[in-house]
């Protein structure tokens, strides 16, 4: 496969499809994108095994909570390929979720797989985990697509005040987002969750620019939502995580746009660490702040974010960072004197009154008790034909 | 000179003075630390010509509005040395002048040597220089050590008030400081400006504990500030810029502390973009947000943030980052894709209704037009018998 066409454009790829980040073809194998070479290299790996995709989700080749579910659910299926009887399929489903330590969507697709084909003869098992597979990554889309839409109509209405307030757009004054992290079709199987109704904008032709924090320490801001939103040609400019407030103060930001990690029964949103700054600096300056929350992502047994548990990772992460040298190879530097201590929480905790919406696949609802009730209750509804079919 | 025994401390050194970052030593030298080479290397530089001091400056050897303008005005005091008509008096203040483009205590410390040597014969004009350059190091140094007994006194108070709550300080429970970019002795002759009453609480055996954004996108809190506050022995840790809203709303920073690099008339605060969220973050969190701010700082030509223009740097500055490799050389990465823009505001205005207090030489006040004018009258009072002199 040559790196002049990528997997995710290939002739394989369905035509009425947005860029997909993991794509199942007919050869019963699926492509995704190598992410430890982003943003300096597109890089495609094949996954045909299940030992394939283990590696690509253990050594972070694949992150996003969404995409690392769908790509353990095809490590179970080529698992089921490999030996098809109930104690490969449970070493298969044991050492697929010992790959990552937290990831919710992770023991989720594994158990859905599993749970499949438990039921089904050895020999059938193959072809229903390949087939639950496809339907994990298929919804997926389906959720991230149906974020976009409502959050394009939602930055529609933003566009109408703004031509109200008579500051049309256009290709100098464009609709101004700001969005954290990377919350994109890199972390999902396609359009993202906070990007999607981006793209759906940019895809309409309506003229938008999108501020990247780079999202210290480990910069996925910088580096790989620069990398989808240039990949997809849409406008965006990186900086500092320290200049959100400014860019607000000075109203050059319509609305702010951030993914989710966790979000509790109150509405409280655990995301990646900083997201709490900007919430802030967003109500200060009376900016729309926007979290984008599929539904699986709505922790019910979390009452709020007190009961989230805060990861801290290494401080390496923030002492340390890894850069292409003029010479084009990958060089590590260190940033802070020899011998300094450095603390690295992942996340924080952003309180529900600071968030002006929750957008999920259901449509836009409060940052509340009642808004994350009626999102769980609708996505209960739409779930409950599936399972009786 | 060895590197072993740093200018700083040399016997040289005035004993019942603080480590200082410039010092003006009996033959006619003065040596500073090349802050180009920290925080990995501790370098002295010596300064003899007025060419060394322009050299020092223009490379960012030396940085922090203060110290550069302490060492212009030994800069002008050698180009008397070297040559001392009026000529060569305007010479050397124009070269010395355009050493950095914005820093204003750069054009006041060069204004000042002049006026005092412009009157006199040219035979006198070297030592009258050198003693004012002198005199504005000490001034420098008397300024910022008013900054750290009040703000000591203040702190103290927040302690009482911890203890009065049943949380007393002890070496495992300190007080928890948190500052952003680098307001330390580097950027000053001595004591620093926010980190002033830092140091001088770390000498009275208070314990105590500096959480250190790492300030992007220079990292001047991640390499100096972790290598000045570490130097001293003060215990401290860096975190990215993104974690300061967690630690607060955590409870675990009692107080914020910053510099400023101009304040306006109304109280708004200009400083290293970031500021802003901080301040918000304290306010939100019922943390006090304090700003150290000599006198010479205040701007009475601005009314408020809005006369303020914020400085654009390159963007390289962002994309790009130096650090140590494994083997030890420098080395600059690349951190971003190929192509893409960014944005690098070098400041932004925090407005006075969130900040908690000015710490000034001349005791804590208001951020508010009142507490600024208060400031400029007891510095004007001050000053007046020395211009009779």
């Amino acid at each position: 496969m040559s790196a002049a066409v990528p997997p995710e454009r290939r002739p394989d790829s369905p035509p009425d499809q947005p860029v997909r980040t993991l794509l199942a073809l007919a050869d019963h194998t699926a492509v995704t994108l190598d992410q430890t070479r982003l943003p300096f290299d597109r890089v495609e790996i094949v996954l045909r095994r299940c030992a394939d995709c283990e590696q690509a989700i253990a050594s972070m080749q694949v992150r996003g909570a969404p995409l690392i579910g769908a790509v353990a659910a095809f490590g179970l299926a080529f698992a089921m390929r490999e030996g098809s009887d109930d104690a490969a399929l449970d070493a298969a489903h044991a050492r697929l979720l010992a790959t990552r330590p937290t990831a919710v969507n992770l023991r989720w697709a594994l158990d859905r797989v599993r749970a499949r084909v438990a039921v089904a003869l050895p020999g059938q098992r193959w072809a229903i985990a390949w087939h639950e597979a496809c339907d994990i990554a298929d919804e997926d889309v389906a959720i991230n697509q149906a974020i976009g839409e409502h959050g394009a109509m939602h930055l529609r209405r933003l566009i109408a005040q703004r031509e109200a307030a008579g500051r049309p757009l256009d290709a100098r004054t464009p609709l101004q987002l700001l969005t954290h992290c990377n919350a994109g079709r890199l972390a999902a199987v396609a359009h993202g969750t906070a990007l999607a109704p981006i793209y759906a904008l940019h895809r309409a032709g309506v003229p938008l620019h999108v501020w990247v924090d780079e999202t210290r320490p480990r910069n996925q801001g910088a580096s790989l939502t620069m990398w989808e939103l240039a990949d997809a040609g849409v406008p965006c400019t990186v900086v500092a995580d320290n200049a959100g407030g400014l860019l607000m103060r000075q109203g050059r930001i319509d609305a702010v746009i951030v993914g989710c990690d966790r979000v509790a029964r109150n509405g409280d949103v655990a995301n990646k660490v900083g997201t709490l700054l900007k919430a802030l600096a967003a109500r200060d300056a009376g900016v729309p702040f926007w979290v984008a929350c599929p539904s699986p992502t709505i922790d019910p047994a979390a009452p709020d974010g007190e009961a989230i548990e805060i990861e801290t990772r290494s401080a390496r992460e923030l002492t340390h960072i890894t850069g292409r040298a003029a010479d084009g190879r990958l060089c590590e530097v260190q940033l802070v004197p020899d011998g300094v201590a450095g603390f690295n929480p992942a996340f924080d905790v952003t309180p529900a009154r600071l968030v002006d919406a929750l957008l999920t696949e259901h449509g836009m609802v409060a940052a509340s008790e009642a808004g994350v009730a009626a999102v769980l209750m609708a996505a209960a509804a739409s779930a409950a034909p599936r399972t009786s079919s």
